[in-house]
């Protein structure tokens, strides 16, 4: 068992939300070279992993970019009937396919990742912090037309 | 085995989170008759479990209640020399410190809980949203002279 680098897991990450949103979500998202951060209203799923390696993938996107993808994951033409709840469910499932993907890459490398459940956070200027011995990746993104952010913060086990 | 109803979590959780903050930070932590959410810069730390039931808890504060509770815990007079990273992993612990407390409480009517990581987030307006036919409370609170919110979103097995 050889430990990743934060830039492999970031590699990672970006890899299994491609194979999600092209295969499930039916929307693109590329890394984008502007790191700059998206502001205003933004929404933040999150999810948490334990393991031999542990630590938190989560998907920052701006409301619209939100509500886009829980029109394409529910087949919507029209997406203006979505209620908050069902674009912060949308978010959640986004993170949630997004950290199995994430994990099957893990496993090349490591034996045991257990995942937990999402947790979706709206506000502004929202940004993760790192605790606990973390290395920290924040990748920029472009969904569709929409500028986004992945973020992965990881700790090997001690 | 019964399940537990929205109301007696939330009681339970601020139990839970007067044991820890009485006992390990030094601080009173009181429930609040001002709903009024604390606006301006937060700092959100969640911890989600799965089980017998699953859901997420948050304890959300400003940026000088998180410094004070940093603090407190390092057993610091001046709290001006503490860094983003110390304040952060003060409240990812506080947020594992009132989870272990909720926990054993919960093992009274629940058999199974199993307890993720904590993450931490930051930024302005910041609230969970409610995903996967969760139940939410939010429980106004004051620690010492700071103004905060304990939130809780629970799931029963199904």
């Amino acid at each position: 068992m050889t430990s990743s680098t934060t830039l492999e897991f970031s590699e990672m990450l970006i890899e299994g939300a491609k194979e999600v949103f092209e295969t499930m979500i039916f929307m693109s998202i590329e890394k984008s070279p502007d790191a700059t951060a998206p502001l205003g209203d933004n929404i933040l799923g999150t999810i948490t992993f334990t393991g031999d390696v542990q630590g938190c993938i989560g998907i920052c996107c701006s409301k619209s970019c939100a509500t886009s993808i829980a029109a394409n994951m529910m087949g919507l033409d029209n997406a203006s009937e979505l209620s908050q709840e069902e674009i912060a469910d949308a978010v959640g499932e986004v993170a949630n396919m997004v950290m199995g993907s994430f994990k099957a890459r893990l496993l090349s490398n490591y034996n045991t990742i257990n995942v937990s459940i999402p947790s979706v956070v709206s506000g502004a200027n929202l940004d993760t912090m790192l605790i606990d011995g973390q290395n920290r990746a924040v990748v920029p993104v472009m969904i569709d037309e929409h500028q986004a952010r992945l973020m992965l913060l990881t700790k090997a086990k001690s």
